[in-house]
């Protein structure tokens, strides 16, 4: 009956103080009900409930700006901003995207997706209000995940000098994407557990930050309370950098937030605001189990579980069992993830080889040169990374494995279109980028068993290697298609004559579907398993150039550095007279909703590829 | 006369403790000596001699391993080791690289190039020795510069619950490579001028670290000291993080860095030794201009000015007059470098528009997010950067630039080879890495007044948009040749038949070269300038495909993704029967020595490319 009323931004200024409780318990339930529909992210939004509350209430939007670092946690902020409707397409083709969108409101003054980038916006927001004699407050709400990544730290290093306003609220849930790790969660966990909130209802904060003299007198209070406490002295950390700490304070309580955000209004320079919130919160089963409600799939209302049952494993799946059973055998086998236990499977491998295991936190820089000395040292790593995070580490990759030829696995999922994250997720890149780095070894698998065959042919090579596969269920076609791997060899499914199919990992399964279709029309159709992406396998190209005059080349990557480009190489340099055609993903981003549905918007899936083959033929 | 007595890895053991003064000042005069005839870092190592001593003489080299971050600063470590004779070819072609190379010597543990990677990779040796059950020492030295690079604090949060010995060396000189910025210098600075080093010499930290439970009451002082100081509590930014921290200590006085790495030693866990330092310390032109003395030409011995007088500008300068003039006529103009002011040649902007002028300090990934905020708050960024020191901020601008089309222009600095800096500095992948981006615009100049050209160009660009420009001289060549830019447009400068060659920035003048030779051989040769990667120019392939049966692609890029592959993928496009030629770098990386050797050993000089197109020319 309060949401009712939210129609608009600041609609939520028309709320009765002594209703917020009220209002935030019916946006928990219309989160609930909506995500168990839809699915999305649910923990990280039931949490910021009450914080996004505040913002929205101390702050004058839009005119007032607020970066939400990763964004996944934007869910009230869309209801507040008057997207409310958009929850019953939420993450599907054409509909409301689950992140920030500056094309969607002018509420969302920055797009996210990725970790770690809210202060760096916000800081560059605030120098261009500064430029421009603009007054407006500029918030970055960042996760205490968030704040493992190193470039948070470059940018609160940054803001430090800052002589303006600019406010970070760091949402501190004690969580990354599973429980957080390292020295900073230590230390702001010190800070939870030393007792005693502000007492910032007695508004001595407000006080002291009204007077001309406000920052010095805190300052002052600082330095007392440094001479007097022997434990943990909230926030020195922030303030030994230069920022003006706040907190910490109550994440769920609306009032006292408001107070804090006012009161660091007032401040001539950086502010961090500490709001100690719980995800999950109102919601038993997320609150019991925040990894699996982290990003989650539709689900039953009263029990928390998954609508849909789980019956074929998927690409993931293959990768936390096989690592497993390699890591049984070859003791000097150690994994990396970047946060990411669960979504990457190695949540089995951490259980069953707890000393072999490193979550670093969300640092993928770190994860790949700590991986790299770790092979320097002798071990075998296996970094397991989704295909877009990766991208942080791409100097890594260039400098501190490759250069020194350093044997270490890259496990990349979420490689291809990943469907309902959108376009800061589809792992479209990651062709381009490895493939252009000298040493390194790239290789795709068609199904689940050859994941499994590649991840065993990785674990004894002695130089870089990346395997990418597809989010979803591994592919458990062509089975009886197992030929051994070999480095650079790819693998002949369907010997014919005409058209060579050249398909690259999860485009097997589309290829074979495209043969069907040109056989009906007429066709000779070899279909050849690529496999490796680096090195192309030159032989098998010369052997279909001899009896295929059209030669397809099927992946989901972008054009430039791909797979086809590699072909179109190598069929220059032999003067190959054949025709070609490179199918891959478009070179624009691709914006969110099911895999299948954006593949046929793409023309990636079987009838549209074969109609752009006929075609081809026929000319 | 002690130098003399140092061979080989240890030697320095056999020098008197009196005599390591006396040690130092040779060291430092021999690098003085040799490093004004060949060139290389300076700076950086005349600082670091008696800590190298140090380490060297508490160690046990190879077994015990040195990371040295970016290794600008390991001559010294090169001479303790044996490596004294490499100096005369220091930074030359086969020569002794300027930086750390594990084929170089088994007392190079990792090789480096790049900021902060070094305590990442240290871990990883630490995680590595414990995993196999040996003992030795692993120290990753880092500077104060280095340590605002975000990675160096994920490893430090990483490395913070490590129970086992680390120890890190925070080589202090309160520089980078200019002075340093930012929240955490002032912070170092505090302490630095709080005054009062520990008093080593007492042994009160041997005598407790000695002892079984020397580590809690270490922590036991530190709190009493936190409880008594009220203003600067050494190395509480570290100790928040669970890294026992010791210092400050004079990082001139190898007996005292000796007893303090003995102390290190003995904690069961990782340790910050935190050394004061002076960059340039025992040549006086360097103590007085750091940045100039950082990477420094041959220069003289008494005066310290360059031997070789510059005469004609570098792309660099041509690029730091026009950006000033440019931001005369926009005052949304604003300029980022990442600790870079000096070598990207942003200083006389800094001094002219100090207010629109930031240095970020060494944080690609922060200053790209930075200047995409600064984008999206209506101001005109230019990021001034060197090519392989972007490819940390490769996620960011594909998550914070290019997704949203913000107007971020790319001064992109030693594109292609750099020569003596050798692997980890050639900028040999941006065409690769940038132009697989949606959204993202890509052009090189053929000379110097096309990259003035082209920076006034991309000033009114709505859209991001990256300039590739080589280190050195600028091109002075073809003035008259000066046809209007125009968004992915190429410019034809000579226009015949038989062979066209596509000339990508630096390319061009080398492209004159060769069709001077291939005119004496009989060719008529059309020269067309390509200027645009991204996008392509079609109408000008179309237009030569037609009279001109050889088509020649010469880029200072690896292939893959790179300029050629794209006039290829255009050819197979629109089915041009044409043969076609790509000249690039090779798949590998390209070790150092002056350009245009590496140039004719990579068969990127006119004589080897004239080869190769008569070759291709007469099949």
């Amino acid at each position: 009956m309060y949401l009712e009323k939210i129609e608009n931004v600041n609609d939520v200024k028309k709320i009765d103080p002594q209703d917020y409780p009220a209002l935030a318990q019916e946006i928990r339930d219309f989160l609930i009900k909506k995500i168990s529909v839809t699915g999305g992210h649910l923990g990280s939004n039931l949490g910021a409930v009450e914080l996004t509350m505040a913002l929205h209430l101390a702050l004058n939007l839009p005119e007032d700006k607020i970066v939400w670092d990763v964004g996944h946690q934007a869910y009230t902020h869309k209801i507040l901003s008057g997207r409310k409707e958009g929850f019953d397409g939420l993450r599907q083709y054409h509909g409301m995207s689950g992140f920030p969108k500056r094309k969607e409101s002018e509420c969302d003054c920055f797009d996210t997706g990725h970790s770690s980038t809210s202060i760096s916006a916000g800081l560059g927001l605030v120098m261009a209000r500064d430029h421009k004699g603009e007054k407006n407050t500029i918030v970055s709400v960042i996760g205490d995940g968030s704040l493992t990544g190193g470039m948070a730290y470059e940018a609160l290093n940054n803001a430090s000098k800052l002589e303006t306003n600019f406010i970070v609220i760091l949402n501190d849930n004690n969580m990354s994407i599973s429980e957080n790790v390292g020295g900073v969660s230590k230390y702001l966990n010190n800070i939870r557990t030393a007792g005693g909130y502000l007492d910032l209802k007695e508004g001595i904060y407000n006080a002291l930050l009204g007077s001309n003299t406000g920052n010095q007198v805190i300052r002052g209070i600082r330095k007392l309370k440094s001479s007097l406490k022997t434990l943990v002295i909230p926030g020195m950390f922030f303030e030994d950098m230069g920022i003006t700490y706040l907190g910490p304070v109550d994440g769920h309580d609306v009032k006292a937030l408001v107070d804090v955000i006012h009161a660091a209004q007032r401040v001539e320079g950086p502010v961090l605001i500490h709001a100690l919130t719980k995800k999950g919160k109102g919601f038993l089963p997320a609150e019991k189990h925040p990894a699996r409600f982290h990003g989650t799939e539709p689900f039953d209302l009263q029990t928390g579980k998954p609508l849909k049952q789980k019956t074929e494993p998927t690409y993931t799946d293959v990768f936390s069992s096989v690592i497993c059973s390699l890591a049984e055998k070859n003791e000097n086998l150690v994994a990396v993830t970047a946060a990411m236990p669960d979504g990457t499977g190695l949540k089995r491998f951490r259980s069953q080889f707890p000393e072999r295991f490193f979550d670093v936190g969300i640092a993928e820089e770190h994860a790949v040169t700590f991986a790299a000395g770790m092979a320097a040292g002798g071990l075998k790593p296996v970094v397991a990374v989704y295909s877009s995070f990766l991208q942080r580490a791409y100097d890594q990759i260039i400098h501190d494995v490759c250069l020194q030829n350093l044997p270490v696995v890259f496990a990349i999922d979420r490689a291809g279109l990943v469907g309902s994250d959108g376009e800061t997720h589809q792992g479209i890149f990651d062709l381009t980028y490895l493939t252009g780095i000298p040493n390194m070894h790239v290789c795709a698998p068609k199904n689940k068993w050859e994941l499994s065959d590649m991840l065993r042919f990785a674990a004894t090579f002695d130089g870089p290697m990346a395997i990418r596969y597809p989010r979803g269920t591994a592919y458990a076609g062509l089975e009886e298609h197992r030929a051994p791997i070999v480095l650079g060899k790819a693998e002949w499914i369907y010997r014919e004559k005409d058209v060579a199919l050249f398909a690259l990992g999860s485009m097997v399964e589309t290829a074979e579907k495209v043969r069907e279709i040109l056989k009906k029309e007429g066709l000779f159709v070899s279909l050849i398993n690529a496999r490796f992406v680096k090195p192309v396998d030159e032989e098998a190209l010369l052997e279909a150039a001899k009896d295929h005059s059209l030669i397809v080349t099927l992946e989901e990557n972008v054009a430039t550095g791909g797979y086809g480009e590699k072909i179109l190489a190598l069929a220059n340099e032999r003067r190959l007279a054949n025709r070609f055609l490179n199918v891959t993903l478009p070179d624009s981003y691709v914006e969110h909703g099911s895999v299948s549905i954006l593949k046929e918007h793409l023309g990636l899936d079987p009838k549209s590829i074969s109609e752009r083959i006929l075609e081809a033929w026929k000319k």
